[in-house]
């Protein structure tokens, strides 16, 4: 099969090598950012962040929507978790909060979660190396 | 022209829309997240966004150890912004701070930014697309 041919198919899938190619790594147009904000059970917090780490990284490897999560922690309260979430739409944010590991991970960390705020957020700009 | 052909040209000057399929680069081991909410007088909102990409473009696409600066606003308050910036180490934080484009920057938008916090943070996991 010619490489024109599949373009479309590589595409789709994210196999494309693009390394590169300017702004391949720039967030997509019309990107949702999602920012939660989540007070952990003080004793709970390493086990917080094995279930996160899993869930993060099972998110941007298998949802094609989900284009990075970056988790922190405020340095004079470690127990305070920040998440910044880009999602390519809403839709894929929608679809996000229905998949089977973000529903596992709300189960593992239900006991472990005392707050959580959300913060809707329109993106003013979003900038990374390519 | 037909559809293949125009493929390099349209990577190379960025306009394929890749929608989450692109190749972000991972964030560096040990980077340092910064996360700076600004008030800025609703009636500048627009110039304060103006001078804030410039200044962000410029920092992402000269400083090496500036790996990518994401700008958000509250959607219930568009003047309130939200930065969250991601570093190679904290000496490139702390050059970022130093250099030409930030320092006008801040010249620029002085007399637009009514408060300023800075939230300092532990980075507990930071994942984007490969």
């Amino acid at each position: 099969m010619k490489l024109q041919k599949l373009f479309p198919a590589l595409l789709l899938t994210g196999m494309l090598p693009l390394a590169g190619a300017a702004h391949a790594s720039q967030p997509p147009a019309g990107a949702i950012v999602n920012i939660a904000e989540l007070d952990v059970d003080p004793v709970q917090v390493e086990a917080f962040k094995a279930a996160v780490k899993e869930e993060m990284d099972d998110s941007v490897r298998i949802e094609p929507g989900v284009h990075a999560i970056y988790a922190v922690a405020h340095k004079n309260d470690p127990a305070k978790f920040m998440f910044f979430e880009i999602y390519a739409s809403r839709q894929a944010q929608d679809e996000h909060r229905k998949t089977p590991h973000f529903r596992k991970f709300l189960d593992i960390t239900k006991d472990m979660v005392r707050g959580r705020r959300i913060v809707e957020t329109d993106a003013v700009h979003l900038v990374s190396k390519p």
